[in-house]
């Protein structure tokens, strides 16, 4: 099922219909009324039919079939194409990614998507409950509207990520370490700041080059919404590069746990091994059989041994207590 | 309450009250008295009322409402938006984060705090004291004056920590290190560092655009006093740098101790266990019951024995000793 | 022997023979038919005679001998000079490295390659059996496409790489791990990635210079696929940096398990030692022969020695449980 | 006690005198003759009274008094100020970090220092035994001199500190280490690297920026001599970064050596220990008391045993070395 | 004794002599013929006399005089001076530094040497045998066949030095370690490659600006080659990061398996003392002396004892080998 909203100040129309009907509700470049068009990318026919009604170069077509590249951003005679990275958070706990391709211009949006679910519903709700500014304003706002939903969710899962590192380090600092699941957290985790560093940064280069590229589709008041936008993705990249420091900071902090823990082990078992070597080889010593021990026959070389024993055993301790040594 | 200071060379007037009776207090543009206005962003209604009494963009009314973002500079027709971290230091230790917002134009500057306690309070003095050029200038020496409280108090921030390490650093070259603490309190700088990195290196950045974007805001005589100012955070940026690479040396320190205090217990305790291991074999073999051992019946096969084993000791020490083992 | 291509949209040749027989099928630049001449560089006297016949700069001749030398590309007056190199994968697991160079100008196209196989296969049955729009355009639209050959099997090869590299990585979370192998991969896959970047990086940089340097060469249509094939080389250099970190994280992993495996070996056997060296020193005790050692000489003396040292056994090893030792 | 010294072609004159005669020794832009007032910041004074003589802002007078801040040169109308950091080493060994302002304009170059003790004296002496072309020029080549010998002083410590790095690195190679004294001096040169860096890199900066910022009152000759410092300070930097890795070198050296050596170390013990251990064991086994042990009574048992024994332990040994163990 | 060649396209002299005939030789700028003066800087007088007939800038005959600087180049009026870093191998093994100064003008070129032995015996012979194009071409293209000598032998150093670092990088694969030797030989590679960074990244930006420094020196013919050695060191730069990597990766390697060894020896040691630990136990269990040991009777207690401890010897063995422990 396709999707498309179709609005001006005073109407609105939510169609929804197969992919068979599509062709028959686009309206293609339009003063009065704005249309976005929210397709999946998986009904090729579709988007090709899409790209046809619209005249779309058979690259962006491409682009569009086959995302997997960088957020990149091009301008055409009738349109431009924008794709960017989304990412959100489902199920309180795991980050979704997903490709979102803009296809944009006089009086229509199409946004293009990989995977059901996405980070519009807001906006969808704005639409159809007419809060803010979006019924009165024109595609160009819907576009900034809709990219500031994804940038928006950028910093959401960033700062998601940021409450793991902090549970993580707290835990730690805490005593409350489960070896084998903090080594695999800090393992996807990295894994995800790998991914999102791959989207984030050129998300902000692209950001930076909207506002040439889509050339008049843009109208003054929203340039300084996109400003704002651009503001917002610098922030998360300059979070970003926190969140990298705070992860080697905590696998600092993790090894130096986990070899400080092991050294514990190691230093206690060897001062154990220390403390009986000396009495074992004092009590082998009384084991030998020389004929000529005179220790051996005194009534009262058992207790006195059984004495100094005890004080070297203090001793040692002592000395060990006094260096610091446990 | 409000804080609300009005001068002039030849008057100073100090205001404060409710909230509600901010409006009656405001002059907009004057070319005759400065008014400097300091509200804490905690009442949002009162933020509001300022940004319509000032025309104030909803983008930047939003920006002051939010803060968390980066250090920005951002020109309006009538006013321009500055908003930077504020950082000091609170009991002799503790270093407090504040965001602060500056809207400013002819004639009025604002400062949207978000905690009680600030840096201006030499600022304030100056002007209620008849100290120094503030009440012979206008609005635009005031702004510079602020602004130039706020990256002082980044260096003083930036010497604390400074302090703070070479303390550690001395206790550790000095032999008195108590684990923990040490390995906690470097934790706490690296998160110090961490952020005040997210502040300063932006903050750099957007004083250079300062007097670009404020126009003909700044007189000519204040833009030396901002070109100081830069000189002082690009000074302050450097520190910051240096501290870096005192924190690593740092904790290289700490880790080469904390390592070479444990190879020297393993150390001694192995050489404990060496000594032992082969006056126990041999006491072990004399403890053997072979019928046809002839040492065992010799009269002085013991106190050779006992010679001899000392020997062997004394002589893997010193071979030890001259080996510098220990 | 060498093979040349010759079409236009109604016909085409394939003219392969004995290098003697080259320079007899030359046509030189020319408007009505496309010349494809694909021949190996181990002929000297082949490349020679064709650098007279296309007038080539004796510079030229020598670059396309001698590969070794970075990606570059430099215009003349008639034809221009691009060298590329290009990686495949072979036996799907071997990467072929190997240089190519391309002369260019009206109607002809030459690649210099140094070894039997390439990645043009695509190309040339699309020529001879009509596929696609190969045959209705001109030579600069089959540079083009024997450009984005070479670059769309960089990608193949990096993520025959990421492949390898995350099968490594689930082979080492589910600890199957055989060391030696482990590590010599890592090896290999680290002088492949030391390889590829000498080679991507800068032919990122020449194929941004394609455009100005071959002036009129390239058609305004074709030039779209120019920046498509810059974005896809753009997004490899952003995918090697992620293998890169992928790599880093890799070995981390790899280094840390086999580090972890170590200490749990170490672990237990210091533990077996501290648990035997108390008891063989209460066993030693017993052996002591002393005259006056009364619990020698009492009957349950033995049972109860065997009871003590299974509760002291006993004793430690919950110790060791309880402070999570083992 | 300031000193000045008055010189053109023909004469010379030196004055020097308490602080409260220095006004009446000053000329102020002069063309006949060139004056150099060398007075140190503690009179605080005299500092603002030579800065109410030359008519100085008050940002440079603060800039002059509280030195600390990177290097920076700002133009005035009637003169140029730069702030330098230099560096000269006393007693063969101490380096001595001080800060020296210049001002500097038609006919006069002031040097304000922080200290007694300076890089200057070989200036000194050619303007008074007429050395060199100091004499016949004017003010902007002694300027020139001065600021050069500042620079060759970078060159001088640092040649000095990588003979220091060079002398530890071929004591740690000739095997003469002391430990304690190794890791405390090379915290020291770390330190002394790290104030450095902070010196020498924006010097070459403010460098760059003397040509511009002091228009008209460097002469064309004399540019030569600047280009000349900026080459050497260029070469310093150089220099600084290969001292950084030589101290990386170094301490992957020492902390090599010192790991190498605990590891020789420990080695040797547990070989001691696990030569020993089997031989204890069979000690042990015939110390057993059994009834019927038949070995016990053999009268060859015990040379046999002695003989396995040694057979055992040079077995042992010789394993040991064809593993190249030790 | 200098060295000078003089040829045209028809003759060539080679002229010899002492230092004190060199003026007599000398011809100044010329049209009809290329004069190439080879001197070495040790005589100081006949750098002087040459920079007095040539009228260099007293600075050029200090940087002649004084090598150790960076490259560089400056242009004069009447001719530039270029200096660089020549290395080549001498004794297939030793790389041998040198600074080589160029004062080129039209018709003449003089390189300044520091030791003997260069790397331009291939262009000499080229000129006195009549190979090439150096004898038809003018005093510019001899200078850049002089550069590219340089230029090349960069290349056959790094490459010289990457061949050794894999013959040790093969000779720690195969096993073929002698500790010692192998870190050693990094240090120095490390020196080499420290040094070479100094002297290879610079050329390459001196390099760059020969063709603006040199105004109309270079005829257009020549640039080409001017922009193939650019190429060269461009390539060797990246050589030069590549053999970084590898050393990287060779000193991981080393210190891997250097810990690995170590790993081994102790885990097979700590083996040996973990099994024969528990067999000490039991025999010095049978070695005490109480009267009520029921085994020490039983007739078969010896035979059944060596049973079990063969048992539990092979027991822990098989144990440590279904874990893999060895």
């Amino acid at each position: 099922m396709f999707n498309i909203i179709e609005y001006n100040e005073a109407n609105f129309k939510l169609l929804e219909g197969d992919y068979e009907q599509l062709s028959q509700f686009l309206k293609g470049p339009n003063e009065e009324i704005v249309q976005w068009i929210d397709i999946d990318i998986s009904h090729k026919i579709c988007v090709e039919s899409l790209g046809a009604y619209y005249k779309l170069h058979h690259l962006t077509v491409d682009d569009i079939l086959n995302p997997g590249q960088l957020p990149k951003i091009e301008a055409f005679d009738d349109y431009f194409f924008l794709t960017l990275k989304m990412m959100h958070i489902v199920d309180e706990d795991e980050i979704v990614y997903e490709n979102v391709s803009f296809v944009a211009g006089k009086g229509f949006v199409i946004t293009f998507q990989e995977k059901p679910g996405d980070v519009f519903e807001d906006v969808r709700s704005r639409i159809i409950n007419y809060k803010g500014y979006l019924r009165k304003k024109k595609a160009d706002y819907l576009f900034i509207r809709l990219v500031e939903a994804i940038a928006d969710n950028y910093g959401i899962t960033l700062e998601h990520i940021r409450q793991h590192i902090e549970g993580i380090e707290s835990n730690l600092l805490n005593g409350k370490r489960h070896k084998v699941k903090v080594s695999n957290e800090i393992l996807y985790i990295k894994k995800d700041l790998n991914l999102i560093r791959g989207y984030i940064v050129p998300a902000r280069e692209v950001l930076g080059k909207v506002k040439t590229e889509t050339g008049h589709f843009l109208n003054k008041s929203t340039i300084a919404y996109l400003h704002d936008i651009q503001d917002h993705v610098g922030f998360q990249v300059s979070l970003f590069e926190t969140l990298r420091e705070m992860m080697k900071d905590l696998m600092d902090l993790y090894n130096a746990q986990t070899s400080n823990e092991l050294n514990h082990i190691m230093k206690t078992l060897t001062i154990i091994s220390a403390l009986f070597i000396p009495l074992t080889f004092v009590a082998g010593w009384y084991g030998m059989n020389f004929e000529h021990m005179p220790e051996i026959d005194w009534p009262y070389s058992y207790p006195i041994l059984i004495g100094l024993m005890i004080i070297m055993t203090l001793g040692m301790i002592i000395y060990m207590k006094t260096k610091k040594w446990f």
